[in-house]
């Protein structure tokens, strides 16, 4: 069983050819959707009252949500701008709103879950959350730039409770103080995480574990309309194919980073959620096909 | 038989740690020494009486030297300064000195070389260059920004009579004005060439042909000290490689770009070309196989 604790919100993403006012976003929302084409996930996360219906029912038709509080007040939301290249966000707002006053908690129903995946909370919340759990065999943690610069010692406390790192190279870099990723790595296993995944956006991703390093290619893409959860998708595959094979040994860590790399472009094809919600099982075979006749030689 | 032509130089490069000299560089020496692992390369290029004795030596343990003039004058000295990230390279200066009048030709006894790599020079001497082969099997160019932004029709011209172009991804976007390197690769491909390698330094390489795309990663390296010749070692492995196997299918292509990996990452790994010249076969084998490792799943 997986549970994956994290943010919903109504985002504004503001890309060049086009502006999405409200759009479903959040770090729980595209790891949890994601995951959801491997396993069903157990959402913990927060709306307010003004969340739509509509997209409570896509969230529905993906997650367990006996886990998701409504409550009085305005959903989370985030306003951000991309450069021409897609490559640089500007964050323009950030309204926590009932995300501010939320107090996480793990239902009853979902204590039993075995894979657990804290997406970019507040770090002393992931910390608390994950000891809730009764009995985590694999659990994966995602961190972001503002939580190192605000909440660094409780950045590294969270990670010394999990067995896996994502995180993206610039924010490995913030937080290490270390310029090459291999040594970024080291620096947060001597922490206690045992697997690190340094995602590189389109460039792909490298898993360390011990002296070994996986690196995989992201996939080539003709088109690429927004990026926005594009990371989130990629955790919340690995941590969904793992959850559904039942193995965390480092053969299934490698092609959980595969089909990390895999969903992670399929979210950055469409606007918002629609790169994961339009997806079949099928679309998902055929991309893992492609992917590795792209890299065989 | 394998003939590069290209420039042969002494470089001051400034890097965060170290400031080195008027030591040998250029980008035919980086390419033809990288090829040599794998085949005899005869090189075309010039320098000035004032190349120093102990440079022609490590050329000469290298290359056939029947095409290296020696001229009345200075050698072309290239000056370079590297950001702390070792990613940036700024240009502080460039003498053309003996390059500036040199009107090279294929000697006799290169003309029957069936594989041809042309470094990045004027794309005039190039195009010309090329059609002085007797026999060419299969040929290859690169480009730097300074050609694209001054002659970028002859650019287009010279890649019209190679079999393969290599490039780096910021100068690909540059002569397309594509943002997408999907989209540049096929916009060069229709311009004549066959085979499109675009480089993305440490993050790898994209392989194009027709409507397959190879892509593969760098070799990841805890030190990198000096970047310098990166780009043509990887060009030079690629095609001494090829021309060792006489084969161009494309599977063979797909291996050579894997050795333009290795190759490029042991570059990078010492300051100048001592990445190179230091080498052994079995270094070479070894890394192979740990980069086989790296991304094998």
């Amino acid at each position: 069983m997986l549970t994956v604790f994290g943010s919903t919100a109504l985002d504004t993403i503001r890309t060049p050819k086009k502006v999405l006012k409200d759009v479903l976003g959040g770090a729980a929302t595209f790891a949890a959707i994601s995951a959801s084409f491997f396993t069903k996930p157990s959402l913990i996360a927060v709306v307010g009252e003004d969340f739509p219906k509509k997209y409570h029912n896509i969230l529905k038709a993906h997650l367990d949500l006996r886990g998701l509080s409504v409550l009085n007040g305005k959903t989370f939301r985030y306003d951000g701008k991309y450069d021409k290249t897609l490559s640089v966000r500007k964050t323009l707002k950030t309204e926590l709103n009932v995300l501010g006053d939320f107090k996480p908690s793990v239902p009853e129903e979902y204590k039993k879950s075995d894979f657990v995946y804290l997406a970019n909370n507040d770090p002393e919340q992931n910390a608390k959350i994950i000891k809730e759990f009764d009995n985590v065999r694999f659990s994966m943690c995602d961190t972001i730039e503002f939580w190192i610069m605000t909440k660094k010692n409780s950045v590294i406390k969270m990670m010394k409770s999990v067995d896996a790192v994502v995180i993206n190279d610039e924010e490995a870099r913030l937080l290490t103080k270390e310029q090459n990723l291999i040594t970024c790595a080291k620096k947060i296993m001597d922490w206690g995480p045992k697997y690190i995944v340094i995602k590189k956006g389109e460039h792909g991703s490298l898993l360390f574990h011990e002296d070994v390093i996986f690196s995989s290619v992201g996939f080539s893409l003709k088109s690429v309309l927004d990026p926005t959860g594009a990371g989130d998708s990629f955790a919340g595959a690995m941590i969904g194919y793992l959850a559904s094979k039942k193995k965390t040994n480092f053969s299934e860590i490698k092609k959980s980073v595969v089909y990390g790399n895999v969903m992670g472009s399929f979210a950055v094809e469409r606007y918002g959620i629609n790169g994961l919600t339009r997806l079949k099982r099928s679309d998902i075979t055929k991309r893992l096909k492609q992917y590795e006749k792209m890299v065989t030689f």
